[in-house]
């Protein structure tokens, strides 16, 4: 059994928001001329990305799931959908006709997929209001949200409200890597700024849920981060000497980093055993979940095909298999 | 035999910049009431740093490494010191004076210490023409240099001269962390912005050296990273992969991410077995040299304690300990 904690959903057909509201800001789909297993997802007159019918195709999806020997997907939405930059009421009508979709799509085998809906969480008090019906009209099991919202990081008190409910009413939180921090610094094409800027975007929102004491406030928070929590196991023995070292560190938080590193989980989208032993060593098996990226380029293919070369047990294994999923999705 | 490559040092009075430019922001000796062993360091009227006679005083200094087993330290300013923010002129007046100062200091035991400068690197040209003379007239071994140079990232093609004539000349490059980007993405006390932003610092730095070019243009510099690189080691798996999918990437560098990141060196500052070891791993411990930071808060006391429970062969062992630092620095 394999579940994958990072895929992506795009319904075929986004919700006329550019349009309408005469901002095309907002994606929008636009078709392929004789392509009918391709759109492109348009945003500000641009092409931001050709995608298939991998996309927003419960048949075609499960066919490489059989394939690949993924048991079940978790699905949440392309993280350019999540809008926080347009106003909260509007984000929340789109947020609503994403999730709906995701639940449409995910009712088509509720037993091989999981769904993550969205919120306007540039507005977290109307964010947190929602999380009830993603729950009981929607049937998710949780929210995608930024690494940063607007440029603030996740794990600024701004977003306490959020969280709070979320951790009420048992919705897991996947943080996904967003408009990455850094393009400036980065020497080369465009494309760079997801492979440099998304590990150090998901390290940036790890700290930050640390030190801004979202773990230490809500203990009982259910929260992963994408790609194996980015450049953060690399950063955490620093952050930790540090705050052994410095008084006005351990005042903001009373337990050591590693403590509240370890209340998150992480999934695997490391692309390398060697990073994979070092992330089971600095957050344990018990943290760590499949997770690929399917269905964009950069995605894993064949997810979890290096857990034979991992040197441990076989119930360490399982764990990151599926356990760790089940566990906090409640489904076994 | 151990080499500290990761020391810095600051001059007992730095010159009198601050009052004969009337801008406070220059870098200034203040003496502390009754404590001949400690100064402040002012910046634009705040105390910066205090600081004690090791970075100042060879007997000091000595007494310390016999006490902790380190037969060389290499010396490099305290980072603050760059002054990329002034005027290349007068950033180069300062830049000779702490250069003539480092050159004294090594001179009291020129079996023990080794120099690197600092140059206005904000002028790429007039940095590199200064590098003779840190050469020939201070008997420095290389320069420390900043991982941006205000905001511009140390691979940019902006610094292709410096570069060149490093190599040239076979002057060692030091690239340390400094003013780290996303301030504004940390939540909580300001010290938490060399714990967090340092280790990102790094891993821009690597990553430009590698997508700028720096390393395909000038294959026989010598360069090494502060803190173990940051947090660029658990990157690179990424930008590897991004690389063998992305032909725009590979249009722009003919070899992996990973080749040419075994063209730089790393100092061993990442507070953590299981980290080196991973290191050791990802880079080849051919690649890794001992680093403390002596003598600021954040240092590793007794540096390369934990080489003995490193699982790799006495040969690797010693490469590390000295052989790798000795062979740049071309001192056995």
């Amino acid at each position: 059994m394999k579940i994958d904690v990072h895929t992506h959903f795009v319904p075929e057909v986004l919700p006329a928001m550019a349009d309408r509201l005469g901002d095309h800001r907002w994606p929008a789909t636009k078709c392929q001329c004789g392509k009918s297993h391709h759109k492109q997802i348009m945003i500000s007159g641009k092409n931001f990305r050709t995608i298939t019918d991998q996309c927003w195709s419960p048949q075609r999806r499960i066919e490489d799931m059989d394939h690949e020997d993924v048991t079940v997907q978790v699905l949440s939405p392309m993280p350019e959908l999540l809008s926080y930059w347009f106003k909260a009421e509007d984000t929340l009508e789109f947020s609503r006709s994403i999730n709906a979709e995701l639940s449409a799509f995910i009712q088509n085998d509720p037993a091989r997929f999981l769904g993550l809906g969205m919120v306007p969480l540039q507005d977290p008090e109307l964010a947190a209001k929602e999380l009830k019906r993603l729950k009981n009209e929607f049937g998710l099991k949780g929210v995608e949200v930024g690494t940063n919202i607007n440029g603030k990081s996740i794990g600024d008190p701004f977003f306490d409200p959020f969280f709070a409910e979320a951790e009420a009413e048992g919705m897991t939180i996947f943080v996904h890597a967003l408009h990455p921090i850094g393009k400036e610094r980065i020497i080369g094409p465009s494309a760079l700024s997801a492979l440099i800027g998304f590990p150090t975007e998901n390290a940036l929102a790890a700290s930050s849920l640390i030190t801004g004491g979202v773990l230490e406030k809500f203990p009982n928070l259910k929260i992963y981060i994408s790609h194996g929590g980015g450049t953060f196991s690399t950063l955490l023995p620093r952050l930790t000497f540090g705050w052994e070292r410095m008084e006005e560190i351990r005042k903001v938080i009373p337990h050591p980093p590693s403590y509240y590193a370890k209340k998150i989980y992480y999934d695997t989208l490391v692309y390398d055993i060697n990073t994979l032993h070092y992330l089971i060593g600095q957050f344990g098996s018990s943290r760590l979940m499949i997770g690929s990226d399917y269905p964009f380029l950069i995605r894993e293919k064949d997810p979890g095909y290096w857990i034979d070369d991992l040197n441990i047990s076989q119930e360490e294994k399982e764990m990151i298999l599926y356990k760790n999923a089940a566990n906090i999705f409640k489904i076994l």
